[in-house]
């Protein structure tokens, strides 16, 4: 391993960088690639085993397991080489649901759309639970009022104003217009040379001392409550749990050692109000609960699948080109949006090339990815054991021979264009390799950086990382970590074409003669505090 | 009772109308009623008590017994007088919900957010069942090949087609644009003159002789699903059953001495196509389920709630004016808008006048039907004991007292004007009327009918029913007869809007010189063979 100095670093994204005027597509290979992706697809075929037959795919989960060796077995039936599920550390424990039955009792019978959220506690057989109530805790001294009184009840900790059901005026689904794919293209780079290290995004920033000592309080009531013996807690996920559609991710800790969570039950917005304000009336509200679910602390490592078609030229089959999705998903669902899509059309971008019998250049290489959900986990390890360690920006001979990564995780969406993720000089390759496929909708380049998933990874130990603009159809409002991210909500149109055009990215970074452009080295995260 | 003779009717018909160019409109009245109506609502207050108190409200089953007490008592309460329970005929069974839990158990467990249809049967304890696909069934003789291959198994009728899921470029919900109104406004009589026989609307025709064969295929098949020992029919509702909502309605037959339906549960088109793919596919497909059913059969009667504010002029006081709605639902959900709005705008119309002290010329009475999902059974039962029957046309003297009948079935959007059924001479009468609230977006009267519900009953015996023109909202595509009809989908400034412009409407024609005219009188149906 050698580790590249600042100095270098700026020497290195100051390189020259040639024939990009006149970047050379094999317009005969396209034309074939798209034909094999439009006309033979295999996509919803993949997809269909990765979903409805695997179910979710919670990473180290059962689910993910069928998933990934259904993945590595298809693979291999391609022909596809070095198919492996492959560790990239500890990731903790398993979740399964394996009985979950709510319903409302009293004041009258109804059975509830009930969410369990993940690495939470059953209760141990059906329990009738009444309400309680509880004030939003300011810090640790608020939660003793309730101390002696959660035996046997149903949590529900009380909004500080009434969630409010919106009713929809706009579309549920959307692509995107053209002047907005103008104004992506238009962008300006905000930061010049940064390092594209991952910030924003979905993750947000809680550091002031009031939401700390909050999420404190939290926590030791959550403690009080298992030990006083309540049943569980009751939430209305997001606001935007609505018609039936509801969001629910996780319940809490799940790495070895850790405790098992309170059991966290997520309502729709409806039946979540229906039941404060019932008690809040005074009314007798009762539910039954019957929540059965398992742990897995076995095997608490975490793996990717990962498989390769080998590169054929003596000077450049060493070198790396990879395509990936995020193969793991949340629980209440099977993941179709987020993100079998992915994984089904890289799987499929696999599959085209190998049915066309490329003999690449560049090895290419695709990669499943586990633990995105907790935290870009799978290709955080794979990354940092392959290619660098971005604490220390420590690299391996691997990473100086790696050219590019292509990700899909935005939704089922075609494909508009590419993120350059702030790496100006990939702009007129990447037009050049959209331009078979401008007729498909693919044709913006814009310089900025989207966040948020795998990519990330790579772009934070300065390779190029890119992740594809996508049309948001309905991630946002019904699909991304919902009940409702299941294989009915694809767009079979939609995903052969992306698979078409990833197929032919991949194919043109392993025949070009260089690798992809560099942006700067990252400075290590030990000097930035990161 | 007395036989109007068709040239009685005729006569009727053309008898001169006065004082519809001056039609008077007391301003200062509208002014006190619009106050009270938006500033001082309790409509919401209402709605609570209809929907998340009182639960699903089918008819003959608790939660309508439930509402209808409330109702009874709440208008009592408000000084509105004669307030009763009042039974219109033969209903039959009550049926409710006692228990509901479905759940994929293989190829891995998943709970099913599922609805049982109302009058089924169900269970017998928890169940484990396989799927059985059955082809279309075209006559009887289609249903033997599954003959001794029913038992413990859940039942998918398969469809033609694969029922496909449409992704929402479209909102929800919508308001009519001025240029739909003025459309709507500019209509013109079809069948002048015409009775306005209820039709059309929401009931299709199926009179062919091979539906009648499937169908009866169908009854003989069910009949033998639950001699053979079937658990039940599993049903994706309608193309509208997606996202999470979930269309369902009754199961079959429900009058006294009828044998119960075989359960019938509908999921959700993901989970139900979900399941048709797996089985399809050969997956080993297995589902528990657990329902219990409870068929009400002491007393078959149907009831609606009736109560009124008697009027003051000594000339008029026995003539009537009505306002209405049905308080009857489906069993999926609380019936928000179909028509826990309509029936409480009804009851907060009553509201603000009694607030305001009005002592009107005429009768006011207001009526709560019931049976109206079944075929408007609660105010066909009314008209024919207090009016007239249809099919002979034989009247009561009541019919010649009787003004005009009001109603509100068609969701939570506000109104935008009223529908004259045919009745060109009320015309410029609405015109006025609506002239003090055409800032609240109320002004358009079109010729039109429109069918489905209540006011039909009364247009059927030639009496002036008149339903209001709302905006539709969401109620077609997240409402009308689904799981989330539900309090959240109320919107609050809307029912006050709607509130208010009843009480006026009522208000005014109670007060006006002369009842409102009436179009021709309809032909009996032995006549006219209807």
């Amino acid at each position: 391993m050698r580790k590249l100095t600042p100095f270098a670093a700026i020497l290195a994204a100051m390189m020259p960088f040639a024939g990009q005027a006149q970047e050379k597509v094999d317009a005969a290979m396209m034309q074939k690639i798209r034909q094999e992706g439009l006309e033979n697809s295999k996509v919803m075929e993949i997809a269909f085993n990765l979903t409805d037959k695997s179910g979710n795919r919670l990473t180290a989960s059962p689910g993910f397991m069928r998933a990934a060796n259904y993945a590595k077995k298809t693979l291999e039936g391609w022909g596809v080489k070095n198919a492996t599920i492959d560790p990239w550390g500890e990731f903790g424990k398993g979740w399964e649901l394996e009985k979950s039955y709510v319903a409302l009792t009293a004041p009258y019978y109804k059975p509830l759309p009930a969410y369990v959220k993940a690495w939470t506690a059953g209760t141990k057989g059906l329990k009738s639970a009444e309400i309680v109530l509880v004030k939003p805790l300011k810090d640790s001294t608020s939660i003793e009022a309730y101390r002696g009184q959660l035996k046997n009840k149903l949590i529900i900790m009380e909004p500080a104003v009434m969630p409010v059901y919106n009713i929809s005026f706009k579309a549920d689904a959307r692509r995107y217009e053209e002047t907005e794919l103008q104004k992506m293209a238009d962008e300006k780079p905000v930061t010049p040379g940064a390092g594209g290290r991952p910030g924003g995004g979905r993750f947000g920033n809680f550091n002031q001392d009031s939401v700390r000592a909050a999420q404190r309080a939290l926590v030791l009531f959550k403690e009080m409550a298992i030990k006083d013996g309540a049943v569980g807690i009751l939430s209305n996920g997001t606001a935007r749990s609505h018609d039936g559609t509801v969001f629910a991710q996780g319940g809490g800790v799940y790495k070895k050692g850790d405790p098992e969570n309170i059991l966290d039950i997520v309502l729709g917005i409806e039946d979540f109000n229906t039941i404060l304000r019932l008690t809040k009336a005074g009314a007798p509200v009762k539910l039954d609960v019957d929540v059965k679910t398992k742990f897995q602390t076995q095997d608490l490592t975490g793996y990717n699948v990962i498989a390769e078609i080998p590169g054929t030229d003596p000077a450049l089959k060493d070198e790396v080109v990879m395509l990936g999705a995020h193969l793991d998903s949340w629980q209440t669902a099977t993941g179709a949006t987020d993100n079998a899509s992915g994984s089904s059309v890289m799987m499929e971008a696999m599959r085209i090339l190998k049915t066309l019998g490329v003999q690449p250049r560049r090895t290419i290489r695709i990669a499943l990815w586990s633990g995105e959900e907790q935290g870009l986990l799978g290709s955080r390890g794979y990354v940092k054991k392959t290619f660098a360690d971005p604490a220390t920006m420590t690299t391996t001979p691997a990473h100086e021979k790696f050219s590019s990564y292509f990700n899909i995780d935005n939704g089922t969406g075609k494909i508009r264009g590419i993120y350059l993720q702030g790496n100006e000089q990939c702009r007129d390759i990447f037009q050049a390799w959209l331009a078979p496929f401008n007729d498909l909708g693919a044709k913006t380049v814009t310089i900025s950086n989207t966040g948020g998933t795998d990519h990330q990874s790579f772009d934070a130990v300065g390779l190029p990382g890119f992740q594809f603009i996508q049309d948001p159809i309905e991630y946002d409002s019904r699909n991304h970590h919902s009940n409702m991210d299941v294989y009915d909500h694809l767009i079979e149109a939609d995903l052969k074409q992306i698979s078409t055009i990833v197929a032919a990215f991949v194919y043109n970074a392993a025949q070009r003669d260089q690798k992809l452009p560099r942006k700067e080295m990252p400075k290590p995260r030990t000097q930035t505090g990161f």
